[in-house]
C-alpha cells in the first residue's frame, strides 16, 4: 500500500474570484503541470459554485491526463473568512455566501480531501515560496485587483491577527472625510481610490460626462468587460484619461504601502494581483516614489518595493501549497 | 561576594522627554519607591541633557534614602531611533540629537551599568506587563502626547518590524493631500489631526482668530503653557472651542485605531500617554465610537479599545523593566 500512496505526488490549488475560478495541477516539485480557468457565477447559489469548481478541476486533471487517485489533495483560496479547521467559508461577500461547508461540498464530489483557505493568505504562501517574499522575513503583500487585500509576513511567518481577520488594508482609511464612498460604508477606504474597482468606475463616470478615451473602442462600447489588460492597452497607446487615472491609484498605493512601511518597518512591500502582472513595469516606479516621500525614517535603501513576481499565478500557487499542507498535517490520508 | 550582588535590589526607570525628564526608583518587585522630574532643556545640548539626567536620577535615589550601589542598572526610554547593543540614540528629532553615545556617558557619571531604549517601546513593554496587555498576546498601543508613537504586540512579543524602526502611526496618512502639513513633510499624518500638539495648535490659533475660550485664562495669557491638565480642565468647564477640538481628535485617533484593527486585528487598541491620561474617561467612548464605524469584519465584542491604566507612567515603568533585561543578560555586573 506503500506504493499507493506515494503514487498521489499531485495536488490542486484553485483561485475562487468572484468573477472566475482558476484551477491548476501541481507535480511534486510544484511544477504547474495543466491549468483551467472557468466562470464563477455566484448568481446561481453555492451549490451551483461548488459544481463548477469540481468541473474547473476535473477539467484541469484531465489537460494533465491524471487520474483523480493521483492527487493527494485539493487547496481553494476563497475571497472571505473562513475557518480552516472546519473547512467552512464564514462570509465571503462579493459570493454572498455565509456559513457554507465548502471543502466537504467539493470533497463529497471529488473524492479529494479539499482544504478551504483565504485567498490572500494562499497568495501570501506562493510569494513567500515562489515569489518576490523568497529569503525575506518581514514583509507586506498589497494585492490590487477589484479590491485591495493584504499579506503579512512576520519573524518569517504569515500574520493574521488575532481573530485571523487581519491585512484587510484595502479599507485603511486614508482620505478620510473627503474620499469617495466605500461599499464598507465609510469614505476614503484605500479601495476607493486605488484598486482596478475604483480606477473603472473613475474612467466609466468620466466618458459618461463627455471625456474621450480609447477604452471605449477596445471594451467595444460594453464598459462591463474594461478589465486590467484593456487599461494596461490604453495605457500603452497614452490614453490620457487612463493615464492620469492610474497615475492617481498609484499615489494612493504609494501612500497605502507608506503607512504599512512607517507602521511595521518590513523588509518589502511586495505588490500583487491582476493591476500590477498588467501594468507593474509602468506603475512601480511612480508607486516607490510616492511611498518614500510619505515615509518617516525608513528609506529606499532599506524597505523594497517589489512586484511579486507571480502576476496572478499567486492564487493557484498559493492554493496548492494549501494542500500541501493538507497532505503533511494529514499523513493517513494518502 | 554574592551578599554584594543581591543587595543590588533596586533599578531606577528614565523616561526622557523633550519637555521633562521623569526618573523613578523601583525595588525588586518593581513597586515605585521614589520619584523625581527636571526639565530637560535640550537646548543647551546633549551633554548638559546627559547630566541633568544623572541629577534628575540622583535626586530620586536621595528621595528613597538609597546609595548608588543598591541600584543594579538604569533603564531610559528615549524619543528616538536607537542602537540599543551600544547604547546610542542614533536620531532623536524632539532633542535635535544625532549618534549621542548617551548610555556610556551617563554611565560615566552615575557609576552604574545603563542601557538606552526607544520611549514607545518602553511604554509598551510597561503596559503589557502592568498595564491593559497583561493576558494579552496580540495588541496595538497608541501614545498620545506631544506627537503620537505605536507599540506592537504579536504573539506575545513586541514587533518593531525588520529595521527596529516600525510603530510610527503617527505618520500614517489618513487624510491624504487635504489635511494639515506635518514636520516630516506630508499632509494628513494622524499626528497632524490628532496629537495634544495638533489640539494645541488648533485652539491658539482659534483663539488669535477671534475664538473665546477659557483656555486664555488658565494658561494666564500664556499660551506655551497649555498641556493636557489645561485642557482637561477647559473640557470640564465645557469650553465650546475645546470640546469641538478634543472631539474632532476623538474622531480621528478612532480612525488610526480602525487602521490598526483592520490591518493586524488585534485584541486590544490600548491608549496611552499624556492626554489619554487627563481626558480618557471623556475620550474613550468617542475612540470607540469612531473606531468601530471604520473598521470592517471586526466588532467591538472581538476587539477592545482600551485605557493603558499606566497614566504617564509608561515611560518610567518600562524604562524600569529595561534596566531589570539588562541585568538579567549581564549576571557579571552586579
Amino acid at each position: 500500500m506503500k506504493r499507493h500512496s506515494s503514487s498521489k505526488r499531485f495536488v490542486v490549488g484553485v483561485d475562487l474570484g468572484g468573477a472566475k475560478i482558476l484551477a491548476a495541477v501541481f507535480d511534486d516539485q510544484h511544477r504547474l503541470v495543466a491549468r483551467e480557468k472557468k466562470g464563477t457565477r455566484p448568481d446561481l447559489g453555492p451549490e451551483a459554485v461548488v459544481e463548477r469548481t469540481a468541473e474547473c478541476v476535473n477539467e484541469a486533471l484531465a489537460a494533465a491526463a491524471l487520474p483523480h487517485t493521483a492527487v493527494a489533495a485539493v487547496g481553494v483560496g476563497v475571497p472571505g473568512l473562513i475557518d480552516t479547521r472546519r473547512g467552512v467559508v464564514l462570509v465571503a461577500p462579493n459570493l454572498h455566501w455565509r456559513n457554507v461547508p465548502f471543502a466537504k461540498s467539493l470533497s463529497k464530489r471529488l473524492h479529494i480531501p479539499v482544504t478551504v483557505v483565504n485567498d490572500v493568505q494562499a497568495g501570501t504562501m506562493a510569494v513567500q515560496q515562489f515569489g518576490a517574499g523568497r529569503g525575506l522575513k518581514d514583509f507586506a503583500c498589497m494585492f490590487i485587483g477589484t479590491g485591495i487585500g493584504g499579506g503579512l509576513v512576520f519573524r518569517g511567518e504569515q500574520y493574521r491577527g488575532a481573530g485571523g481577520m487581519g491585512g484587510e488594508i484595502g479599507h485603511m482609511v486614508v482620505v478620510a472625510h473627503f474620499g469617495p464612498k466605500c461599499g464598507c460604508g465609510n469614505r476614503g477606504c484605500l479601495e476607493t481610490v486605488a484598486s482596478r474597482g475604483a480606477i473603472v468606475r473613475r474612467i466609466i463616470k468620466a466618458m459618461d460626462d463627455g471625456q474621450k478615451s480609447i477604452v471605449r473602442t477596445l471594451c467595444d462600447g460594453d464598459t462591463s468587460r474594461i478589465r486590467s489588460r484593456i487599461l494596461a492597452e490604453a495605457y500603452r497607446q497614452e490614453d490620457k484619461l487612463v493615464r492620469e487615472v492610474i497615475h492617481d491609484a498609484c499615489h494612493y498605493i504609494g501612500i497605502g504601502a507608506a503607512n504599512l512601511i512607517n507602521v511595521l518597518n518590513p523588509q518589502a512591500v511586495i505588490l500583487g494581483g491582476g493591476l500590477i502582472e498588467a501594468l507593474g513595469s509602468r506603475m512601480l516606479p511612480r508607486i516607490t516614489k510616492a511611498a518614500f516621500a510619505h515615509t518617516i525614517a525608513a528609506s529606499d535603501e532599506r524597505v523594497k518595493i517589489l512586484d511579486s513576481g507571480l502576476g496572478d499565478d499567486a492564487g493557484i500557487l498559493g492554493g496548492g501549497l494549501a494542500a500541501r499542507a493538507l497532505v503533511k498535517s494529514s499523513p493517513a490520508s494518502g
